[in-house]
């Protein structure tokens, strides 16, 4: 079925960014979806479909509820995590385009600040598929996002010869973004390359200016038919392409025993799938939402959408490469480490506003955008376009 | 779109149904995986979607790696416990007819009696809006499934006047099919309706004979087009409509102060879609798979899906109407108390072999069989057929 331009993002809505709420993430996605309702000129009772990740405590139904939605007949999640960040979305498409509901919301809410914390170490006491894998790093010490990527970062570094200077353009430009972007965290708090050199190691070679934060916050999209936007307040971001992808032999991040550890293959599968049905080449996309949990695994990405050869993502991050008037501006929200983390879904409302040509840091004449989900992990993609 | 018979189930698998499997949930949903494919006449190869419930501890990615499955383009999980039980199945439905994946296995597998035991009482420890709603409940001593369900029973007795003998038809039914189903736990123990009406108090109006069993096991189911099911080994079981369903103000189980609480609304809003989509109405189903957590939930249900008029349960399941030659012969398999609680999924490869005409309890001359997930909670319908 050709599902290219037939669905569309009709509205973007979140919260603030904080480090503390003050309130359930519950309401905090209710907040969400409301805002993301009345930016697109719809109402609750035009919701028929809501999709999340598995890792948001708060169900469809009692997002529905809260928010009085009338009956839903769509409703999922997608797991892994920030791999989940652009499945929703992908679900969305479908349920649409195939006519199964008309309105889908998709939403990611979390107090991942203020009620836990990612970033702290934790030992596997769930007897699930997942927990049983984690056995075999976790007693080696691995037992948090920055020291499990650290490992593949560091061969990463020696395969390819980047260096912390590379990383460093990536997250000097994320903060500059961010730096002009009232509702980012790190608003106002640019970095120098001086900065990022000198922050402290977390897992070597990962730095503190290397992480995304831990971020309180929600957000939501809303998606419908690109028929039915025609009659709706925004300019639609058009859903050109979506796609999910897991590898062969597919490992969350640990994956380090295997040839071709740094390539991510999962992220290769989902490009393709993305130009393939998109009907596009990476020099046809405008700008890129790159997923960056930790700011070293953005060039790794870039090669696996094809923006540069494998190993050459250090020399494509710089000379101001990722900066507006670059060869791709990239995280122009200033990313999850300069915005806030909100596990990927900050990144598709961001993609949203470059379409519609309301960003805080605009590209001109932005035609494609590629929005990416977590990587090392099952993962998704997505491309938005102009109408 | 149109998605009637464009999509079959052509494999079913399972493991053993029992009370210790001795092994891992992991490799209890591989060898269901697995089985399903062999009995398809098709190999780890050839899949590239995987879904499940979230309620399952095995994710896509890792039962993928388990069976060798090479890269997969669609993967998604659907809430709710067994109100899950359809949803990855309408799943499959939606990632096949749009081309997104060619071959989708459904599966589920869990360790229920040994590992842990939903029966058991529980109180909410993580913060999640269902764990909020729960509050409500939890202090009131409602700490268990039954517990949660007795209340909306013994105000559907009171309404309806359905007594226990009423209920009684369609636990030993149930049991009736079990006895001569050697898959089943129950297999050759049949019961009385003196055995049912002197059956313990669990939670009163619920009896011992009312529940569902706790089980540990696996069953897969693989969908692939219509298309593709010609070149198959099996006999293919067409997907003639599946769907999803939340209702207005949906409250899982314990919305017991609202007017017309005993309509099962989430289902019929199920029910709704699915005659709709299949061109087909209560009249066209020639056997049905009625989700059976609790007994006296088979009545609502009936109910819900149009076969009686509301409160009029109580009098469609007499006289041998759910027997073979009945009226509506009802979980031919023995259902979750008869054969084992395999959260519904068991329940699906039961349609599937009455379509094929392999059951032991096999309905002649049929056509068309529905199969419901969990009510009382956002739930999901399929209506299965003959080529």
């Amino acid at each position: 079925m050709q599902l290219r331009d037939k669905t569309a993002v009709v509205g973007i809505g979140a919260t603030e960014f904080s480090k503390n709420s003050g309130r359930s993430e519950l309401q905090l996605a209710a907040e969400a979806v409301l805002a993301a309702l009345t930016d697109a000129g719809l109402t609750p009772e035009d919701v028929d479909g809501l999709c999340t990740y598995t890792a948001d405590n708060n169900t469809e139904a009692e997002v529905a509820r809260c928010i009085g939605a009338p009956n839903l007949t769509f409703f999922s999640q997608i797991g892994f995590g920030g791999g989940g960040a652009c499945g929703p979305l992908h679900q969305a498409m479908l349920a649409v385009a195939t006519g199964v509901a008309d309105v889908v919301v998709c939403y990611r809410a979390l107090n991942e600040r203020s009620g836990y914390r990612f970033g702290q170490a934790f030992s596997p006491v769930v007897p699930g598929s997942n927990e049983a894998l984690a056995t075999y790093h976790t007693f080696h010490g691995l037992m948090t996002g920055a020291a499990m990527f650290a490992l593949l970062i560091r061969r990463y570094m020696d395969e390819t010869g980047a260096t912390p200077e590379d990383f460093g353009h990536v997250a000097v430009a994320s903060r500059k973004y961010a730096s002009t972007n009232p509702n980012a965290f790190f608003y106002g708090k640019p970095i120098t390359m001086a900065d990022y050199l000198n922050s402290r190691m977390i897992s070597d070679p990962i730095r503190l200016l290397d992480c995304c934060q831990e971020s309180d916050g929600g957000v939501a999209v809303v998606v419908t038919s690109t028929e039915r936007a025609k009659d709706l307040r925004q300019k639609p971001a058009l859903i050109r392409a979506a796609a999910q992808g897991s590898a062969y032999q597919q490992i969350q991040v640990t994956n380090y025993y295997t040839q071709g550890a740094i390539e991510f293959k999962e992220t290769a599968l989902v490009a393709r799938q993305l130009y393939q049905q998109a009907h596009l080449d990476p020099g046809d996309i405008g700008a890129a939402i790159i997923y960056d949990h930790f700011i070293p695994t953005v060039l790794m990405s870039l090669e696996a959408y094809g923006f540069c050869k494998p190993g050459e993502g250090k020399d494509f991050v710089k000379n101001a490469n990722l900066e507006i008037g670059g060869e791709l501006p990239l995280n122009t929200h200033g990313g999850q480490v300069g915005e806030a983390y909100i596990h990927g879904m900050n990144g598709i409302a961001e993609a949203v506003r470059q379409i519609r040509g309301t960003a805080v840091n605009q590209v001109s004449n932005l035609e494609n955008i590629l929005v990416t989900a977590g990587s090392g992990i099952p993962t998704g993609g997505v491309i938005l376009a102009s109408a």
